[in-house]
């Protein structure tokens, strides 16, 4: 592992583990759940109120902050740390799952995805070489390996190619890496006494293809990613090539994207298990707070996903008594709180009235005291299941969730 | 005045006041800015946000709460105060220049305001009985007559007429008011019994017209307001006629409807020191921090105006050293805060170029921050008028923001 990134186990509960992750801006408790920050920003959120609802680490987006406003930007004014004023743990994914959901604008070969930019059109070409380089300069503490995600289902034969291109991509993806970490601190000083006339122009979406590679976290660690759809010999396939390139930590990617939860789950508990004990594992894109106690059940460490911020936004909330939908007209003149139950500066401060009203209204403080909650309940779920397996209870846990989430909307 | 409405002045620097305000929920240090908080909600600010600027009291809209989420729904919640999560003091407006805004959708008749609802097109009357009834029910500490706004120029015998009727609907209010005093804490207990069998369905946008009044807050103060247009004249009559009622205090409106800003100075100027001087004065919808400082300068307490929060949603930011527009390109790779000066949590925190970034993305974060900012400009500049009064340097304080904020934008 390298220097400033390691990971231990504190407890176990079966398969499940309570953990801590060090990374150069910091440690995280796992499980954990990451907010997703797709432009820099976590939508609604400033840094301040990540931290109070508890949030240890966000999520930011590699494509996104490429096509706007660059890595060459970001690593100008000192990397994204300083760029979004959140001081703690940032993974950056590779880009691969955005240049995937791009569909047609797309066309992957084996040096990399070439698209169109979903701003103004711009042709991109994102190879594996790219998104380490991108990923250096952007200096989040947790970098991902550009990988190739499928649509499920596929043929297997398609499954079987993505899977090994995946792999060699990986393996570029390392060998770019490691080549950053030896030379990169030389190439960090020679690129801040000359940073003014390397800067970008302002009104550049896209970094010069010249520009030389840029480390901006020295401490950075690279994860790699098992693909292999749904067929559990190429999961197993993945794993064996992108262990034989070693990386400071493995992520299972592919999944959360159409497939039924069960499958989910059934390919979670074939993959886990074989990636190594000593490493922090992540899943990627998942998922509701049911899909994160069963994937912690299966030996998971750490999740994203879009869900508590887009729901917040849409005003689909997370309560302890289940899902709750704010624009219901049953909730008019409800003085009660969102959630009793929760501690959140929202459910202290407003009424389930208020919040309709806001939302109704279009107010933009709908979306921020929303997201206050969802954040919360999520992270809050996430200290109640690092709690469980500590005292040896997650299975109740599990039980619970799935009797909240997984019946229906109780008020739809 | 009533028994938890009153004012103290407590320095004067020339025409201009320090002073301090008494209200049913606390304090106000004047001269004050109100933050405008339309639908019951300053757009973007979290009550706690608020407090942090330095905000001490806050304005809601009674035309939009009325229509919507209804002024008995907000008395059956507890009223405004508990409504919005904001203990501090509320000013509503009386709805009138809001449906004078609405153009061709309105007829002013003497009995009120005829009207079609921006929302659904229903038709309302709003009366200044029924303007003064809606107020008891929202139950801020300070409610305003209604009015009758004129656009600017009119006709001399428009203006005249107008300012008659204003002066009529005013005693009308008043009558209102003071028998909803005598009566109202009788009713309040009555309400409270049957809240249950009197709340409106969530989805009625409209209170019943057979609701009986309904005080919610029984220390409320009821303002009256100056109206005259640009004739002096008539601004005298309208003090006359509108102090003959007697008020807690008084009100300047029908400004800042588009005049030039020297014949708002003017009109300031002439009818200020025509209120009783133990009394606050209040200039509604005013303005820049120029117009401030020169209202404060000719004896004016109390401001309000959507130009920090909706500025700021727009990018145009408010700064120690003039206006900036966020978006202009030069700010792009701009690490420096929005403003060195300023101790608000933005630019304590993030770059003009992040606060680009976002509001370029389009991400809600940029209302929120922007907002934060512009409006601890305004509270800090009032602070600075506090501070200048007391020590006898307003002329000082007006001339650097003259210099400031009367030239073009230093970046357009």
């Amino acid at each position: 592992m390298s220097p400033t990134f390691s990971f231990r186990v504190l407890h176990t509960d079966g398969a499940a583990r309570r953990g801590e992750m060090q990374t150069a801006h910091g440690a995280v408790q796992t499980p954990a759940f990451m907010p997703v920050g797709t432009r820099g920003a976590v939508k609604g959120m400033t840094p301040r109120d990540l931290r109070e609802v508890g949030a240890e680490i966000i999520l930011g987006n590699t494509y996104h902050l490429w096509l706007r406003p660059g890595d060459g930007l970001i690593a100008g004014l000192g990397g994204l740390h300083r760029f979004t004023g959140w001081d703690g743990p940032i993974l950056t994914d590779s880009g691969g799952f955005q240049a995937f959901s791009l569909g047609a604008k797309r066309v992957m070969t084996e040096e990399g995805i070439r698209f169109r930019s979903h701003l103004d059109g711009s042709e991109h070409l994102l190879t594996p070489e790219g998104a380490t380089d991108i990923q250096a300069r952007l200096g989040p503490d947790i970098a991902m390996v550009l990988d190739e995600c499928l649509a499920q289902p596929a043929p297997l034969a398609t499954v079987r190619e993505s899977t090994e291109r995946s792999a060699r991509w990986a393996r570029r993806c390392r060998d770019r890496f490691l080549a950053l970490r030896e030379f990169g601190a030389g190439e960090l000083r020679l690129d801040s006494e000359t940073a003014e006339s390397r800067a970008p122009s302002p009104e550049s979406l896209v970094p010069s293809p010249e520009s030389r590679p840029h480390v901006t976290n020295p401490g950075q660690a690279q994860f790699g990613i098992i693909q292999g759809g749904t067929v559990p010999e190429l999961r197993t396939l993945s794993v064996e090539r992108t262990l034989a390139i070693g990386f400071e930590a493995y992520a299972i990617g592919g999944l959360s994207v159409g497939e039924p939860a069960d499958i989910m789950y059934s390919v979670v508990g074939h993959t886990a298990p074989q990636l190594p004990a000593d490493r922090p594992r992540y899943l990627m894109g998942v998922g509701t707070p049911l899909d994160i106690v069963e994937a912690v059940s299966r030996g998971v460490d750490l999740f994203d996903c879009v869900m508590p911020t887009r729901n917040a936004r849409n005003g689909q909330l997370f309560t302890s008594v289940g899902r709750l939908t704010i624009k219901n007209a049953k909730y008019a003149d409800d003085g009660g709180p969102l959630d009793p139950a929760c501690p959140c500066y929202t459910c202290r401060t407003h009424s389930r009235a208020y919040l309709r009203h806001l939302f109704v209204s279009g107010e933009v403080g709908a979306a921020v005291l929303n997201t206050i909650h969802n954040l919360r309940f999520y992270l809050d779920t996430m200290a109640r299941v690092r709690q469980a397996i500590v005292f040896g209870t997650l299975e109740t846990l599990r039980q619970s969730l799935q009797a909240m989430f997984s019946r229906p909307l109780s008020d739809s």
